[in-house]
Order: C-alpha cells, then structure tokens, then sequence
C-alpha cells in the first residue's frame, strides 16, 4: 500500500457550549459517521470548541481596561475592553499597527490578539456581540483529557490534536497550527537518516504536528457550515508523549520576533 | 457525504534525471497506482524532482565565489561557492548566523539557502558531493506546463502544486509551503462569509495552497523511500487560474523582516 493520508471531518456537531462533554460528542459524531477507531488515528478539534466547552467567554462588560490598554487600544483602534484581555492572555506584544497586536502568548507560540476571537461566540444571555473566546487554558491538557476518554471508549491507541489558524511571517494567509498535544509527535527529528544517495538529510527537523494541523484546517473550513472535529487515517510517524513546547522556537533563536 | 480530503502518495516512481519527462512518469505512477483523474483532482510535486528534471544541478567547481560570498562564508560557516549560489538567487539576505543563511528568494518567498538543495543530488559524473540543486527558474511556469499535459492526457480539470519545505519563524521544525501553483487558489478569501452567528468572520483569508503542501509533505516523507508526487482528492474550494505571488506578504506589509 503507498503511504496514505485520509482525512474526514465529522459531520453534524451540535453547537457546543460551556460544559458540553466534547468527548460523548465526539464519539457520538464518530458513529454517525461509521468510523470505527484504530491505533495510530488521530482527532484534530478547533481551538474554539473546546474553549466554549470549557466556558472559556469572557463578557466584554465584565472586563474594566488598565491605563496601558487604553493607550494600546487607542494606536491599534480596537476595543480597550479587548486589549485588556489580550494584555492578560500574553507575555508580551511583539507588534502593533492599526487593526493588528501580535502577542507572544502565555502559551509560548506567536500569534494575533491572543487567539481571542469573537466571531462564532454567542454568550448565555444570546447577546453575541459583548462577548470573546479566550483559548484554552491549558491546551496541552485539554488534548491529554480527550485523548484519555476516547482511548477509555475505543481501546484503540490515539493521538489528539488542537488547532487554530495563525497569520504568519511573509506570506498571506491564515494555516492551521498545533495549539495542544496529545500522544502524537509534535517535531519529528530526521537527523541521521540517509537519502537516497547516502547524504546526510539536510531537513532534519519536520513540524509533523502543524503539518497535520494545516491539512485538518483544509478540511475543517472557516463558515457556517463548519465541522470542527476530524478524524485522521494514516499519520505516517509513530504515535508518542509529546507536548506543544517541541514545537516553539526558543526566543534566544528566534531570528525573527 | 462528509468533507474529506484524501492524499495518496504515488509508488514506485523512478528516480529523476536531467531532461525526465516528469508528466510521463506521473501519469505511468498514477496508473500503477490505479488512480483515474478526475476534476477537481491536484499532484502535489516535490521542488526537487522538477528542478533534477529541469537540469537545475551546478558543479560547485564551476563556481567562483564573489568577495562578498567569501566574507558572507566565512561568517556563517559555509562553503563559498555554495554562498555564491545563494546570493545569485536570491535578491537579499535577511539574515545570518553561524550554519545559517536567510534570504528572500529572487521568486519572491523567504527561505533558507535560497531552497538550494545538496542531499539527494547526484551529477552527471556520478560523485555527488560536488553537486547542488537549485529551485526551478520558474515554479508557477513548471506547475503550468505540468498541468496542461496531465489535463490533455487525462481530460480532467486539474490542479499542481510544487512544494519545498521551508523553516518558519517562530516555530521549530520545517513544513510543506507552495512555491509554484497552476489551477488551484493560493489564497482563499472567506470575507464576508457569516459565521454560526452572523458576525462576519475574523479569519478572512486562508492560505489553502500551503495547507495543500504541508499535508502532502507530511505523506512524501523526506528519506530515502521518499515518494516525492501525491494525488489530492476532496480539495474544498473550486479550483481556478492561480500563481505563487498571491501567497506572497508585500514587504511593505511584513512586520517581521
């Protein structure tokens, strides 16, 4: 058999919201779709469902901005409210232009307004527009806790993946990257293999985990008709522990921040 | 039927030389494989074998260094020739450290080492530590001329895509990104699309050419069982005439040069 990649968004998720149980729902979908799951499948899911089932929206109303917010807020022309909570959500702002703050975000990686969103929320009192998305808390754990219920369910060794889509350096457009990891290779190390003419390779370090995400985010779509969860077939390294922080550039190498 | 993207790398396919007529080989591979084209159908093609087809190898002997490729190798660590190379195809150097040369390419991208390639290279005389690979004069015009000989053959509406793997800033390790694109959009714009709750969209432009190639990357692998053509079937958006420069940020809009 050549070496196969086959990739299925669930269909008919139903909306998600706080305390929603993400890994019935994806069982659930998973039988509607008659995918039985086999060792080494992985499941990639959107950032923002597992944020809202997370109870992860913020009330723009709750939220009172510092003096720093306000200025921010000012130059890039957003909300103070907002810039508050992206403040809150980062280490530290990288750059900032009218519309655009790209944060380092507590979570390590690079990346605009804090992964905050506000499109797709709509908060408990159905008034959508006072209310943001943060991302997880804990992404990492997030992927560790789904992976352990659909293990517990299917019997079957799995890797899960959470993504979101980032702007990037020099090009246009967003791609989907690894925001959470669990049980699949975030870097896979190439070093030491021979090519096909016994050179030493010299790509040697694959981002397999936000390659994987990229190709998820292809499937996923961004509109209403989005399916937040897919089911993956034929990842070609092996599963293993992993974490995000394999994936983040030290900022001592970082040659571009 | 749910969305779903499925990538097959093609077997068996021989190893490429000078003046290869690579739309024979991939149509032979996909028949071996038993894949009928269909529309809406892309290859997704490693940069390498449509340079080794295009004759893109140098003989480092024949290759006289600059001053300014001297000092620049003596900086970094490299061979002056090879330093040479780089600065000819490339319109700046953006950064250097030690082992490592970025440059924006004289197509447009940024990348390291102009994409110049010395694994997997083999010249003519057989020794292949004399020889590199450069990228292909022109990657969209490749993908093109590739694209009209696989439609004429099969009578389908395709796309091809020819990807490198770049490093990122920000994030370890490389992933799969487009470097010349014929009959599939590089970018996607998604403005103005509703979202679940009418907003309009955060996420307004995707770049869905570059997930397509870091999905393919994942499938070809890098080593010697590498399998450097993937049939793509399931791509999302509608297929139309496309080139690399929509992928590309102006250099007045990069914040992070």
């Amino acid at each position: 058999m050549p070496p196969a990649l086959h990739l299925t968004a669930l269909p008919a998720v139903p909306m998600i919201e706080p305390g929603s149980d993400l890994a019935a729902i994806i069982l659930e979908a998973l039988a509607r779709a008659e995918i039985e799951l086999a060792d080494g499948d992985i499941l990639v899911v959107a950032q923002k469902i597992v944020s809202k089932s997370e109870g992860r929206l913020v009330n723009l109303e709750t939220v009172e901005p510092s003096a720093r917010a306000g200025e921010l807020a000012e130059m890039a022309g957003k909300d103070p409210r907002l810039v508050e909570l992206i403040l809150r959500e980062s280490r530290q702002v990288l750059r900032l232009r009218r519309g655009v703050i790209i944060v380092e975000h507590r979570l390590g990686f690079i990346c605009a307004s804090a992964g905050i969103d506000h499109s797709n929320v709509r908060g408990p009192d159905g008034r959508p527009e006072d209310w943001v998305l943060l991302l997880p808390e804990d992404p990492d754990g997030s992927a560790r806790r789904l992976r352990q219920r659909l293990e517990a369910a299917s019997g079957a060794r799995l890797g899960v993946l959470i993504i979101d889509s980032h702007g990037r350096a020099w090009r246009m457009g967003t791609v989907g990257v690894a925001i959470g990891i669990a049980g699949l290779p975030g870097l896979v190390d190439l070093r030491g293999r021979p090519d096909l003419y016994d050179f030493s390779l010299q790509i040697t370090q694959v981002g397999a985990a936000d390659e994987l995400a990229a190709a998820a985010s292809l499937v996923m779509g961004q509109a209403a008709e989005g399916t937040p969860v897919v089911h993956v077939r034929g990842f070609p390294y092996a599963l293993r522990e992993a974490s995000l922080g394999e994936l983040l550039r030290p900022e001592n190498e970082d040659m571009f921040r």
